[in-house]
């Protein structure tokens, strides 16, 4: 006997991402219109670091606007991107009370906007977020995407949601509190996004990347729209990763490992400019990318004061076996997606980026670099 | 700076559900035919008491297939569903290299499904899975409305997902090796579904619900389909529990309590059993339920062999603090929802489902229990 289930629904996760000076005010304004719904109880989730900045004035406007919001703060750092920390806000958003009619609010980099959409989304089995992302890695990497996940011991981002948020702030004032490497750490995925797929972002960096350090606000808002331009592309054609996406991968293969082998002493950023180094020269030696343009990538994110080689305490062999552990894996195969010169993805096949490479192909780069 | 991300998409979660005996060739022969796609690592999740009975076919008929599962195995009983057994399953899973490329196959009880189904929907951002019921209770409770979830020590299924199966399987064959005592514990939603919304199906337990006990063929079939359509009705109208689906919680906001205040003795459908009396009790008083249908409701439950008054054990104040911190509280209000008479609801306004009801009301019902 069968019983047949049909749900077939129109879904609409659209959002805007504002891109601006103090947005508080904005936020704030936003959620009297009912942003998400007639909820009161807001989670305002943060770290240490971004609470002694900016949380004071959060709090005070969502109360004066009559709201009930309670700040939960983490950590500071990569190593709070784990499920125990979301055990942790769990558990002290029920001791404060709150339970499904609650929404919450991202303060912070790309640690707290993960942790706290994924959080957010099986809260209740889901109650509405709000990013207000402070740092250029966050609104670089995690405005656009949905992406929420913690890591587990064998694997980074692994364990996690795709999950809208209802807006997404990206406040550039807040990048001058910002620690320098921090700031390149951020501009790493900005050089990404123009290694993969904007040419004319990566001209524009080469002319003044360096004006990001003071944070010009000319530049600051051309690479953020930049930024979203082009992840918004990728991910519009391939919301569930089925192909497309894994364009966005660009040297996380090598990236990934690498942050996790350093223990997190390098920053997600400088790992990631590694792992551009790494796929760019592992593509010069197999014709997807000249000389001259491998210089090009090395030589901007030296100039974003990024790593371009591995630190000399990386056990080269242990960073071998850890990509093994990617989630990218398939069928224990390593595979890579490569840039097509400037601007443009190597696609080897229909929706195929990917293209398997064996240990002894790369090993060969990582010896050199 | 304003930049739309635009979402609006149509999503199609469609499934299955089949209802017959020793389903597992069926099951094998659906993943053959890409019921999750070309995916061949396959996580089995089971719990002790049914791997003894059925896993060993089920992972050697998928390996016979051509399927490489792995079996995973939680202590049985309502104790695991925790975020800690999901993290047992994920680290097991990830040490055995199971990465974004597998399936799910949830083998088991009500706990089982709840546990695996928010295991799958979060192990890389989301795999397919499948349910395989075999208990009366996870095919009343578990098959139709795609709600996965964790208890926490502060409340009973608040962390968890919407996510919904590939296919169920509704194996009635495995009924018969149900204790007597899991076979009341489903009859309790069973009888549910007849007082919410299926007077025919309350008329009919009220001729055969003895039946179940010896595993009579067409009654099993007859209340597996029938507790499939309420529910279909109930979770078709309303998908993300905004309104209409309140009504599923009929007897819960007491049921849940006992449950968690009784630690567990109490089986869910026993507590439940309980609810449904309290909010009858209730009802009567306020008028909704005519004296002689809330003794309807109560002989049904003692002929399913289900409690109808609170234990002794239960201490009455302990179990009114719990009822404020279910989940549906809002506001630190109480709400309840009622049944009209037999195979309706009370419905206060417009998707307006639930009552607000006093401490003193709710504590003068149980009082009398």
């Amino acid at each position: 006997m069968n019983f047949n289930v049909s749900l077939k629904r129109v879904v609409d996760d659209s959002y805007d991402i504002e891109i601006g000076y103090s947005l508080c005010d904005a936020l704030v304004s936003d959620l009297s219109a009912g942003l998400c719904g007639s909820r009161k109880r807001l989670a305002v989730i943060t770290d240490d670091t971004v609470e002694k900045l900016y949380a004071g004035e959060m709090m005070q406007k969502l109360a004066d606007a009559g709201f009930a919001p309670e700040l939960f703060v983490i950590p500071s750092g990569e190593k709070s991107k784990t499920r125990q920390m979301k055990e942790f806000l769990e558990d002290s958003m029920l001791e404060k009370g709150f339970r499904r009619d609650c929404a919450v609010i991202a303060l912070g980099g790309g640690v707290v906007t993960d942790l706290a959409g994924f959080t957010a989304g099986t809260f209740g089995r889901g109650v509405p977020f709000v990013n207000y992302a402070t740092t250029l890695l966050a609104a670089a990497d995690a405005s656009v995407g949905g992406k929420t996940a913690v890591d587990t011991p064998l694997a980074t981002n692994l364990i996690g949601l795709f999950n809208q948020p209802k807006k997404v702030y990206i406040d550039i004032g807040t990048w001058k509190t910002l620690p320098k490497q921090q700031l390149s750490s951020g501009l790493a995925e900005t050089i990404k996004h123009g290694c993969l797929g904007d040419k004319e972002l990566f001209e524009y960096l080469e002319k003044n990347i360096e004006k990001v350090f003071d944070c010009d606000k000319d530049v600051c808002e051309y690479i953020s729209q930049h930024n979203c331009e082009v992840k918004y592309k990728v991910v519009m054609q391939d919301e569930k990763e089925s192909g497309l996406r894994e364009v966005l991968n660009l040297g996380h293969t090598v990236g990934r490992a690498i942050e996790t082998v350093s223990d997190y002493k390098l920053l997600h950023g400088q790992a990631v400019a590694i792992g551009l180094c790494a796929q760019a020269r592992l593509g010069e030696s197999l014709g997807f990318i000249s000389q001259e343009n491998v210089r090009r990538v090395e030589d901007l994110c030296e100039r974003a004061q990024l790593p371009v080689r591995i630190p000399d305490y990386i056990d080269r062999e242990k960073l071998l076996d850890k990509l093994y552990t990617d989630k990218k894996v398939r069928d224990g195969k390593l595979r890579f997606v490569f840039q097509k010169e400037i601007g443009e993805m190597m696609c080897f096949g229909e929706n195929e980026y990917g293209k398997q490479i064996t240990r002894e192909q790369i090993a060969e780069i990582l010896r050199e670099m």
